[in-house]
């Protein structure tokens, strides 16, 4: 199932996104879900077509972990090989928005890069979760843009300022509940030019793990956020541009990028 | 006036604390808050003895964020100068527990240290407050304790997993609104043997400076936490101890310290 949470003429839902039985294969509908995707989710019995809707972030987190350095060629462009544990850092809820909304690039930063990701969606309140069932726990797959100022980063050592600005989490544009996260392609592009390809398979720290790892430091509720780390290719991002990163089996998140007055 | 959040026999409300009119100067009343702390609030009408309720954390904050290297002398204690911006970090919200929760030290870390703070709670949404504004967009006041596995603070170089156990944010015991943060004495105690003492006056940027620092990056909302940063004198604790932060006008939070299962 894709989940989704659209704004529509009457507000904002949660979404599953299904095949319009009057043309399946080329129209998609939004299906309204009761309150919230948690669990068996139960439906209004309301829906429109997608282009009433606009998709937002697929979830509103109450945290958003991350990790750094998960892709050792990666750790590599960054100056260093990757750590032996997963390298955790946090981005704020409130840097979180949907696909087509901008990224704002500060003043206060010459460099501001795109990182795409994959992200999981926790499903349910949990910690201490076994890695062998890492996965369970979750609500699904979505694909983040890790938006770093690489100045800041740099400057600081601690990267919460660098990537916690507004709109320095884009989401979306759906949450998969089926995919296997074992070896998905991850494209990002930047007005078109290929920056980033790699899979999935080359996380040094999987979902299962990373799930695990994460679980057994803080309690990770509904709705969570985890950020499985970038590959190599990051770079910069200049007001005008639009970047575009595509995970398989997940879509396409896209973000065009302005200057924050 | 203190604001304060407890349990109470029917569930949990959040309070003004008030002398209590048949001893005032001896008890006080927990005054029960229709809903939320923020504005000008308004009063359902119950209220309950200190005795028949618990305190617990006065907030749930959306975010809490950290000002690492605040007072020149703890920045040499942790073997450098304190940096020229403030250096942001983050806890998430689920490390967060109100006086007399126990702190679980995790089996991972062979070093649990204690910092206690000056934390200040936002009162509105807000971003790119202006310096002499940072202290108007506030609710008021709190104490904080900064836990941190310090072994795992040095081994990550990213403070996310050292700081993020859950319980390792106590905060209370109450919200002040009408303190004046400017040069507030600050003292530390483990099982009563005086760890800490300092005082505001000595925060390299002040609350004003830090409220609008931290918006300019990110959007504030209403009951997200900053703490200020910790003095000189940090230092271990061990499971079966107890930790006491106080400052002035603000009164103490107390934690004892247990061995997480």
């Amino acid at each position: 199932m894709r989940l989704a949470r659209v704004a529509h003429s009457e507000g904002v839902s949660f979404v599953a996104l299904e095949p319009d039985p009057a043309a399946p294969g080329e129209k998609v509908l939004a299906v309204e879900i009761d309150q919230h995707p948690f669990g068996q989710p139960t439906f209004t019995g309301r829906k429109w077509p997608m282009a009433d809707v606009r998709l937002l972030a697929p979830i509103l987190p109450t945290k958003v972990l991350c990790v750094g350095k998960n892709y050792a060629e990666h750790a590599r462009e960054m100056g260093g090989e990757p750590p032996e544990n997963p390298l955790l850092f946090m981005k704020p809820s409130t840097a979180v928005v949907g696909p087509n909304v901008p990224i704002k690039s500060p003043v206060s930063s010459e460099r501001v890069d795109f990182e795409g990701e994959l992200a999981v969606v926790i499903g349910q309140p949990c910690k201490d979760v076994p890695e062998a069932r890492g996965t369970e726990v979750l609500l699904g797959y979505t694909i983040a843009n890790d938006v770093t100022a690489r100045d800041q980063q740099w400057a600081d050592g601690q990267w919460t300022r660098a990537k916690g600005y507004d709109t320095f989490c884009p989401l979306g544009p759906w949450i998969d509940t089926e995919v296997d996260p074992g070896d998905l392609g991850l494209r990002t592009e930047l007005d078109g030019e290929l920056k980033q390809e790699s899979r999935t398979s080359l996380l040094i720290h999987d979902v299962a793990a990373l799930v695990s790892y994460v679980s057994r430091v803080m309690t990770l509720l509904p709705g969570d956020v985890l950020l499985t780390g970038t590959p190599s290719g990051v770079g910069p991002m200049e007001p005008g541009q639009k970047v575009s990163v595509s995970i398989d089996g997940l879509g396409t998140l896209t973000n065009p990028v302005q200057q924050r007055e």
